[in-house]
């Protein structure tokens, strides 16, 4: 069901010197089909931030060019994080072992009541220092504050795609700060930056909100990345209130003709949802998504999503993280290793989501679901050269078999060893190169006293699910 | 449930010169009740190979010993792998996305045909940097060429409870061949290597053998590793054929009277088997104990360890990997979190295996099971001095709000900087001092097409579940 890899468009692939130039490495590529395809002993040839070539054998490193040896490593497409909230790092571990109400209402919700821009900036830079390290070359961002997280991307030099969130409890001055926010940054950061329009949720921004959204979005070309259907109790308590189905409920807004990034939908209705869905898919050709976070679905207690259910309705299930008060961790590959194992045991089905597939899910699919399908997910000519170098030397992943369970069951996201984005070199051998981690957490820590005082009583919004 | 940690026999605590010292970390120690206390800035001074002291502050590093910076770390006991199979690292990745029928008599049962002492020597050796890489400083193996295992053990530096083990169709001497390992290697590697006899499973050995097994375990003092209850069809299946569950076979055969450690147990009859279970460890005080490797079981779909029922039946349940043909890692870290969210996951219920439960699981839960609940475990003067050091600086483990939960659901076996075991250092910042392991995949390479061809058609058992 994944269309093949487009070269991207015309024209694109830059002609002149070599910037950067990857040898020795075993390459994960994707036929015309869109299966994968490791080519061994592979030359990547970057220029102008972009690939120009990858070959087997292929050239030795021209002069002048910057040359990154890639010998006993596997070049992988950089991993997408389809869905987070990084400033949320500064909560790591803050509120654990909850239910999802306590969680929100009793610690989040209160907390954020005392978010500050430089919090949500510091928070932001530590993020993309863990993401760097673990892989990540593209996040898609969800959070308030937002042009402090555009700042840390440009500084970071990672990708990301970027909305401002809101609640109709904002009136409509949220919906405007949004729209004024994806318009304002599009392009920012030599376009590593792309928008979108972020209402948080159904249950948090109401139907009208969400229509006027949908109008936004097709009069100014925005995704759309919102929460929907994150548990079975969301869409109980929406049947019982609306008498629809929160999936219903976009559906009805406009929002399903739109490119939408839908987070979680663990909760789907699969009798109800899973027709619109399919519809809204063949429609849009496949421009309705969605981003699994599976580890904090089952630390939640919830269930996870049904990923072969979407897969099979057409709609492509991008891997994310959510922010790291609940899952812990802004590791894709965790995420990526997660989705193979919790796939297998809810459906019951050892055969079922197999390593490959879960890689499908880590490259192509994760780079649709974000709506950059046709720029990243793929190491081909004419897609931007974001590329992660993963080092299979370790005792823990030799021998090497079948490379598509190393990477998805033995690997870790810690054997990233070199992560480029758009060419340039974010960490080298495990060095970070653009983003200083004890700066960072040193300034942080000394805010976090003032942060995670609840003692005012306020909180941003009521959970009700 | 789980008793306070005892000093260890009186007298074992060594006075004279330190040979080791680690400062400046924060220590995962016990109370006297059994629960986690974190002591910051901690000393912990070994002599002889065993804990001599762990103080908050402390002594500098006296002169002679070697010193440990431990500044930034968190010094945990060293984890246990209380089930595995060393040696099948060799077939990491071999036979993937398979049901267990498949997995066993199309794949490994064929390929184990082909199994030499010296693929077993290679395998165990791979496996022992892995998991000293890992941070885990005893493994509980079970597998063929024991001597060899035996002999990587002592050539790794690290701790191992070791059984040869044995089907029913290699006749008595199967289970001769266990005890004489048993006997001869019990305290080998200055007391490192502890031995066990280690009968394959209640569907590949009959009731007479695992009778012979229960007496002869009972007249040496040996500890009894057996795989028991592997999956609910198995389970169905010894209903069917014999009229009692594994459970209740093992008990008949007198096995439960005596120190036993029962791989996975996925396939418990509750109503039938947890009675059985509990009055098992009234009578032994806690001898039965139950090893569980949760990643396997989500890989073939099958139900996981009931670890809340077995923690209320007095049963301690230590973390696992299994063998790498199954699951891929010797990672018992990830065991560990996968534990804590497997559970919730299938108790619905978020506030249960809390990141300090996981951390009991981990330490002293784990020690017990494997027989050796006086001696690892804990940072206790007088246990062995078997300690990991785990960097807590990276960008993924930072903030820490709750220590607890940044170990189980942040830090990652990657993080481990530092293995210690009896007082040896075998990892120092990262880097293997033990063993070689391009040396080791070296060989081994050569050696796996041998391993891996299957034209012959033999199989060592037949799988039948």
């Amino acid at each position: 069901m994944t269309p093949p890899p487009s070269p991207g468009p015309a024209g694109l692939i830059p002609h002149g010197p070599a910037d950067l130039v990857v040898t020795g490495c075993t390459a994960l590529t994707h036929d015309p089909q869109g299966e994968i395809v490791f080519v061994d002993d592979a030359t990547i040839v970057v220029r102008d931030g972009v690939i120009a070539s990858v070959t087997a054998g292929g050239p030795q490193a021209p002069p002048g060019a910057r040359h990154v040896d890639g010998r006993g490593t596997v070049a992988l497409p950089g991993l997408v994080n389809c869905h987070t909230h990084t400033p949320m790092v500064a909560l790591r571990g803050l509120a654990e072992d909850l239910p999802a109400h306590a969680w929100f209402n009793d610690w989040i919700w209160p907390v954020e009541s005392n978010l500050t821009e430089r919090v949500v900036g510091l928070g932001a830079r530590l993020a993309c220092a863990e993401m760097i390290r673990a892989g990540v070359t593209t996040f898609a961002d969800h959070y308030f504050a937002m042009d402090e997280v555009a700042a840390a991307t440009e500084e970071s030099g990672l990708r990301a795609v970027l909305g401002q969130a809101y609640f109709s409890t904002q009136g409509p001055e949220g919906r405007a700060a949004s729209l004024d926010f994806a318009l304002r940054q599009r392009g920012a950061a030599d376009g590593r930056i792309t928008t979108c329009l972020a209402p948080h949720a159904p249950y948090t921004v109401d139907e009208a909100d969400l229509a006027a959204t949908a109008e936004l979005a097709g009069e100014h070309g925005l995704l759309v990345h919102i929460h929907a259907a994150e548990n079975h109790e969301q869409t109980a308590n929406s049947l019982a209130r609306h008498g629809r189905t929160p999936i219903e409920i976009l559906e009805r807004a406009g929002l399903l003709d739109t490119d939408v990034l839908l987070a979680h939908v663990t909760g789907l209705d699969t009798a109800r949802d899973l027709p619109v869905l399919r519809r809204a898919a063949e429609r849009s050709g496949g421009r309705v998504a969605v981003a699994s976070a599976p580890r904090g679905y089952l630390k939640f207690g919830w269930d996870t999503t049904p990923v072969r259910a979407l897969r099979e309705a057409g709609v492509p299930v991008g891997l994310a993280t959510d922010g790291a008060a609940s899952n812990n961790t802004l590791d894709v590959w965790e995420s990526m290793t997660l989705t193979a194992l919790v796939q297998k045991s809810v459906e019951r089905d050892p055969t079922w989501l197999t390593a490959r597939q879960a890689l499908d899910h880590a490259t192509l699919q994760s780079a649709r679901a974000v709506g950059l399908g046709d720029e990243i997910g793929s190491l081909a000519a004419g897609r931007r050269a974001d590329i992660v170098l993963v080092d299979l030397t370790g005792p823990h992943t030799q021998p090497v078999h079948d490379l598509a369970a190393t990477l998805v069951h033995s690997a870790r996201s810690g054997d990233v060893r070199t992560t480029i984005v758009a060419g340039r070199v974010l960490m080298r051998d495990r060095e970070l190169l653009t983003l200083d981690v004890p700066d960072i957490v040193g300034e942080l820590s000394g805010l976090l006293p003032e942060l995670v005082d609840r003692s005012h009583g306020k909180r941003i919004q009521e959970y009700e699910g």
